[in-house]
């Protein structure tokens, strides 16, 4: 079970960060969890994942996007993770911005030095199972959204696990196969052989041979984004989905891929969400 | 002139950061500004500054209020100044976190080792004359709001300072000289005789004086703040304040003295400055 560390009163709401010891990542994690209005007296509420991009910690969304403001209006529950293991003391593992702590990347590794980092396995099972304990938190009811690598783990996550009924991102790399930040970090966990170990954790390849329901995806990424052409590719995510889901990718002019962006458009996520989520 | 050194687009307005050499504080400074899209076409828009707290610099209100979404819809800009001088070199400066460095206390010290850290001046004077560069802004049609020690600038400021058409306050320092963070300021920056001398920046002391007009001033304090007996005493301002300002002192149940309380009521806030300031 998790232990309640801090609880803030928030829009009527509770922001509360939790910690407990995962088994998948055999070290302590924190997770921030807000809790609308609509919370109580026994009533359960949707929950909305929001995976966040390298160099975060739990808190980073928490505190900048502004998003308890909508999801108390709307009752839904906001779920940040971390982003990676902590303090696991493996070699290099702080050496990088944009591989090993705070660069999960979503995966599950299999190089043998890294094999605790096990981010999507810690998401879509970890996590979910521990939420249960909440009584106030409806798991069954979730929609899973996230930024830059986070954009890129909640299309991988929510094309490859049937639990989630909408899916959003914010400028999300969508194709690391082919993109440095997504390279590295699949050739660093993956290790060799990572070209085709790291299809299934390639949002554009995935689809390509997705034949599930056809999801509804939201994607909002700015014109001004420094890694928009680097390291994002919305539009081939976007051809690639092209019959498969219903893919809104919105381009915003002159945004960049800051958590200003995040706050702008964070209430058009939610009341995205909030249509696909039923109220219980 | 002030230096532009970042943008971001939000809300349809603009984030920027200024630098600037003071010619009060003898630092470099910087501070941040909202524009709202209402500033475009040759527009005026109203100023409302946010003084913040201890610890903070200028982007702490910037990055965590969510206040530009209200501010954009209201045709507001918003300017955040740093809370003290930075790197001068004083000793000492760096060792409180509530005293020197961040816990400038918006007060012009009088003891020679502090006589750089004039931020009262700093914000009434040398901070507007600067803003008067910038064409979109109003600064003469101007209010001014602050969090803890900023709530205790910006009462202090408004009473002392016609310049502003109203005044609000998240859990301010209503009257630092019968407190610990308000006594430890005084006397380390003005030094013997701060009995006296911390007078005129204590809020509770100056309204007793006040003789003009009835300004408007709100103010939102959580039930669950830690600072509130210890620190705050919006109570003993309030009673103070009675026939001479018109004030609304709102107890928040359960909120605290984070930033999560100033964005929950940030709104609130900015409607009430709008109500008081003319549109150009």
């Amino acid at each position: 079970m998790a232990e309640l560390v801090k609880t803030n009163k928030m829009f009527g709401g509770l922001v509360k960060r939790y910690a407990h010891q995962s088994t998948q990542l055999g070290c302590k994690m924190h997770f921030s969890l807000f809790t609308p209005p609509a919370a109580t007296n026994g009533n359960k509420v949707p929950v909305v994942y929001f995976l966040s991009g390298l160099t975060c910690t739990d808190e980073n969304f928490t505190q900048k996007s502004g998003a308890q403001r909508k999801a108390a209006e709307l009752g839904l529950a906001l779920v940040a993770p971390d982003t990676s293991p902590r303090g696991l003391g493996i070699e290099g593992e702080d050496e990088s911005w944009d591989f090993g702590t705070g660069a999960g990347f979503y995966l599950d590794a299999t190089v043998d030095k890294w094999r605790q980092y096990r981010m999507y396995s810690y998401i879509t099972e970890e996590l979910p199972a521990l939420l249960r304990s909440l009584p106030e938190l409806d798991v069954d009811n979730a929609s899973i959204m996230g930024h830059s690598m986070g954009g890129h783990g909640a299309l991988v996550i929510g094309l490859t696990k049937p639990t989630y009924k909408s899916i959003s991102a914010f400028a999300p790399i969508c194709n690391p196969s082919v993109v440095p930040w997504g390279q590295k970090a699949f050739e660093g966990y993956l290790g060799e052989g990572w070209q085709e170990a790291g299809k299934r954790y390639d949002a554009t390849e995935l689809v390509r041979q997705y034949n599930g329901p056809v999801l509804p995806v939201l994607m909002d990424t700015g014109t001004d984004d420094d890694f928009l052409e680097k390291q994002l590719h919305p539009w081939t995510f976007e051809k690639a989905a092209s019959g498969k889901l219903e893919v809104e990718n919105r381009m915003q002019p002159q945004y960049d891929h800051s958590y200003y962006t995040i706050a702008t458009f964070i209430d058009d996520h939610l009341a995205f969400h909030a249509k696909h989520l039923t109220s219980s």
